[in-house]
């Protein structure tokens, strides 16, 4: 178990310093109802409390109970925020794009507009705009590549879901935060562990058995089975690209 | 001066390779009239003969005769290529953010736009997104992060400006393309140089004379002074941030 309250001072201070060294006061999160980017929200909102900001940006699929969370939590927590519907722009996108998208296309291009609409944002306001991607969809490459996953810090970048959760009661996130199944939100009834395919506590319990690509405790593919064991460590390799630069051509 | 023959094999070999090791087919560039995409594309071209896609995606401000050289320059090379115009998309965001939004602004947004669209479409047709920011334009933070930067692999990013037009008469690439002044084509008469404040020429010697944010060769600052170079690097410095992923906190 993690000290908690070690944790968040070193977050924290992580978050304040790093907007001391570059001079900027202001910072701005991409607010969705969930958990991870409530708990990056009050880590902020310690870090900065009068200059953090949040965009909420909803679909029309967007689950109303979300919106009300991202909102409520945003009012708590003393931290400004502004509604901003991407609907029409996604419909722009489907217009000219002039093809019938499928729900992981509409998916990543949600994703990349709301990065575009914070990074236009950030610009605004001169903030540093905050990830709130954890280490098992880093890891898992469970998100969109220059979408949610762009950022220009995160402080949650090394905590798995399974801790999360933990975090979440020590920061006193409210319950029904923390209660609501985790889902990217982007069609009624997604789920983030029925797309992976598997919980997060079976999820989390291999990735922390993983080093470079390996299993290096033995046990774990006796208590989950080869096969799941080998699937997640094929999906960690596969998505090793959106965790690195673009590969440059050396010459 | 560089073996040419040579480089160009290099990063043939470089490009095919990926997409054998990665078992996808088909490589996909955004397409603007100028100089780097075209030698992106006759790469490109080279390497995937038959699978070189390309999209065009001007603004309402773009320059028809870049439109024109854009696709002449992919019928003569067989590249396969549409074009799409992202004026209403940009029309929607500008509506969303309900702000007059200054060229900058403008510019970025168009650029992540254009990203959006190109991995949209590489999804569609199974295709890796190549990046076309030469080594000048990375050092220099010239560029959008999330936006023109975004790229699984790129086969110019250690090519300098000045070494791009050179190996540009190499290829053959057409002498309009090579003649005009670079531009990002954001708004009427942009220049890269008069943007950036100095020539390629200057920038790329100052550029070429440092190591790890520092000037090696002393003779430089004697050949264009202590300011213009004391800019470069520091113009290097504070677009660090660009070139490396997103800093997250160690726990």
């Amino acid at each position: 178990m993690r000290d908690f309250k070690e944790l968040e001072l070193k977050l924290v201070a992580f978050l304040r310093d790093y907007c001391k060294n570059i001079g900027v006061e202001n910072l701005l999160i991409g607010m969705s109802g969930g958990l991870d980017s409530a708990i990056v929200g009050a880590l902020c909102a310690k870090a900065m409390p009068q200059n953090t900001h949040a965009l909420i940006m909803p679909t029309k699929n967007s689950d109303p109970k979300n919106i009300k969370d991202a909102t409520e939590f945003c009012q708590k927590r003393n931290i400004k925020f502004k509604i901003l519907s991407i609907e029409s722009i996604l419909g722009a996108y489907q217009e000219s794009i002039d093809t019938n998208l499928n729900n992981i296309r509409k998916g990543n291009l949600s994703a990349r507009i709301r990065m575009s609409l914070l990074y236009d944002y950030s610009a605004d306001i001169r903030a540093i705009v905050v990830g709130t991607s954890n280490k098992s969809e880093l890891m898992l490459g469970y998100g969109t590549i220059f979408g949610d996953m762009a950022c220009a810090i995160n402080p949650i970048g090394e905590l798995y879901k399974t801790e999360i959760f933990e975090f979440a009661r020590y920061l006193e996130i409210d319950e029904n935060i923390i209660n609501k199944a985790p889902s990217a939100d982007l069609w009624e009834g997604q789920s983030d562990e029925e797309d992976i395919g598997y919980s997060y506590e079976v999820v989390d319990e291999i990735l922390i058995a993983t080093k470079n690509g390996e299993i290096y405790n033995k046990q774990i593919e006796e208590k989950f089975g080869k096969k799941t064991v080998q699937e997640i460590l094929k999906r960690v390799k596969s998505n090793e690209f959106k965790r690195r630069m673009p590969l440059i051509a050396k010459i």
